[in-house]
């Protein structure tokens, strides 16, 4: 059988990033590569706790086929959510999805044609450059500097591309480079979105787990023109096995989404929405939170100051304020991969710069998680990665 | 804001299904409309049981991120599943969806450019059609008879359409018929998927529910040349809510699957996935699907009876041998809405034909769901559809 896809199947078989993650989950290995959140602060007896009660007084409708938009019990969740967040709104502008990734998924579905502009930044979550191009995209990359998004370059690519559909950003504790974009360039991005009459599809997985500066509004805070589509998840500060999400919009545009969810998957786990319903409930978010941030701030500092020690002089990295990641620039590197293959050698993975850009790739860069690696193993790892740095960039000079 | 929506999107904001269930969802209207299973039979208890178990022996592997071809445990039960109904195969060849409505997205996704040509049943599962609509399907529609799709009119199909490149069936008490497909006719379709080069998605939600005559073999177990894509549920032999089904193909097939259900929601919830294998191994399926029987055809007969006693002279239905669905055709009247505003003035819900039709409709036909209702409650209903009906054919004389 000779199969006859679509244009958006792949045509190579191979799953660069999905090979690199398998590679990382030997046990042998020590990863920096995936962006998992530490299981050990998974609140499992809390989940426990909820699940016996949802089974015990709804168990019935929890097993049931459910709503398109999500449990009533969990939207309220989401609101509150929303409003430390300073979107202030009401349960129609809310869908629950299967997981932020679906989020992505229904916004490329619904608004990418076959060669529609999309502008991301460069580097940006690569997943979601996988699903807008199976939709057919186009990309253009935006420079990023430490302060996000650069606004100048993101007008010059607005001007030259009047077609754009989408502007797909992580404005806070970016993926991959943990940076986070200023309250000035926020204001300006609105601005811009609304001039050009653009959507923002906003990703905020990261938000929340913040231990430096200032809480930023959300863009859709600042959006009066209902120009953002704003996304959230439960993956980074609850449980990302259970697949929970949210879009925001206006409800016209809500209303949309639902329709296309239908036809995706029918609607989200019933019982895994009341399962978090109730956890929030019963459970003081904050803390939580507060716990989540107070660990890996622990494990950046301790990544930093390796990096800082041992990495090659004039290799630069980001410095987060916040979330899961850092991202390090090694200068006369053309090919990140032999970053990524030295390493692997020497039995620590990072993820390679390239997948994290739509087109032009900046070399010589990668990304590191801090957040799913013991404090007393990530000095050896970085030790080992450094070691790996300097045989690459040394091998560039020849 | 004007929505710059892609091709995708349906144009009208009217989701006529969805009006339909939510009017039947009112608790005023006796409601044969949805395909909901009976939430009495739903295994609380036992459901409870294994999330503590599960919480408890590998609470952080359930909370956290997971394979996107699903976790082993739960391949391994399918695969037991599979044995069943004749298909026997390993875990290479198995990824878990969100719910078979996943499985349909994802096929969608991979195998329909905008033209493409899908074969499907006249009538077919309504959501399948939206989803292959929203990819650019164009729909040739296969007569049906009680012994299913007919053969002769596929092959014509076929000959008339060399660039198909799905067909889609639901070979068992199929929805909204509930009719079966003989063997006689699955051999024949296996054979002219294979002579005609084309793929076939079988769907199989409600195999296991069979109360009267032997059960029959799956398209995939009579296929040796790879045409079969197989999915099934657990959405009717356990619960709905979960969002867990599955997709059989060979290896290569399943491969891409799994990268573009990585796109889609990285994976389906690994708590449900975890909880549906422990239920699995601690309970016996096959005595749960027993007693689902038993309720569904008790429900069928008190349906079936009614229909026959109270329905007017020339009106017909199918005699489904399992499943949830009964269709009735009414003679003389040409608008299917007609039907469901008399039955919803006498309180009473069923779904009108049309939307279960690729493109040319069979005028006067109308879906019941029966295994939803109580015992007590369904010739009451019955009673007033009948009326409705009545209604119908005599405006239509006039």
């Amino acid at each position: 059988m000779t199969y006859k896809f679509s244009k958006r199947v792949p045509q190579s078989d191979t799953d660069a990033v999905g090979d690199i993650l398998k590679v990382a989950g030997d046990p042998k290995v020590m990863s920096f590569a995936g962006g998992l959140p530490a299981p050990e602060l998974f609140p499992v007896e809390q989940v426990k706790k909820a699940a016996d009660k949802v089974l015990d007084e709804k168990g019935q409708s929890a097993l049931q086929y459910g709503s398109s938009q999500g449990v009533p019990e969990l939207r309220d969740v989401i609101l509150k959510r929303l409003k430390v967040e300073g979107i202030d709104t009401d349960t129609d502008h809310v869908m629950v999805a299967t997981g932020s990734q679906q989020s992505i998924d229904l916004t490329g579905k619904m608004f990418i044609d076959e060669g529609s502009t999309v502008i991301v930044e460069d580097p940006t979550y690569l997943t979601a450059i996988d699903v807008f191009r199976s939709y057919g995209a186009r990309f253009v990359g935006v420079d990023m500097d430490e302060d996000g998004m650069r606004m100048d370059s993101l007008e010059e690519a607005l001007k030259a591309n009047p077609d754009t559909r989408l502007i797909y950003t992580v404005p806070t504790f970016q993926n991959p480079t943990g940076r986070t974009m200023t309250l000035a360039r926020r204001k300006k991005l609105v601005e811009l979105a609304e001039k050009y009459d653009v959507m923002i599809l906003e990703d905020n997985p990261y938000g929340a787990i913040r231990w430096e500066g200032e809480n930023l509004p959300a863009l859709k805070s600042l959006d009066k023109s209902n120009h953002v589509i704003y996304m959230g998840t439960m993956s980074k500060i609850f449980a990302p096995g259970l697949r929970l999400g949210w879009v925001v919009a206006d409800p016209k545009l809500i209303k949309k989404y639902t329709m296309m969810k239908q036809s995706a998957d029918l609607h989200t786990d019933s019982f895994a929405q009341y399962v978090a319903a109730e956890y929030f409930a019963e459970n003081d978010i904050n803390e939580h939170i507060a716990a989540i941030t107070a660990l890996y701030h622990k494990r950046e500092q301790i990544m930093v100051n390796a990096v800082d020690k041992y990495f090659p002089e004039g290799v630069t990295h980001s410095n987060p304020e916040g979330g899961m990641f850092l991202w390090v620039m090694v200068p006369g590197v053309e090919d990140s991969q032999k970053l990524f293959d030295a390493a692997l050698k020497r039995n620590v993975a990072i993820v390679p710069g390239d997948p994290f850009f739509g087109n032009q790739t900046i070399p010589g860069t990668f990304r590191m998680n801090y957040s799913n690696t013991p404090e007393d193993k990530i000095e050896d790892g970085v030790k080992r990665l450094a070691e790996a740095i300097e045989e690459v960039m040394a091998d560039g000079e020849k």
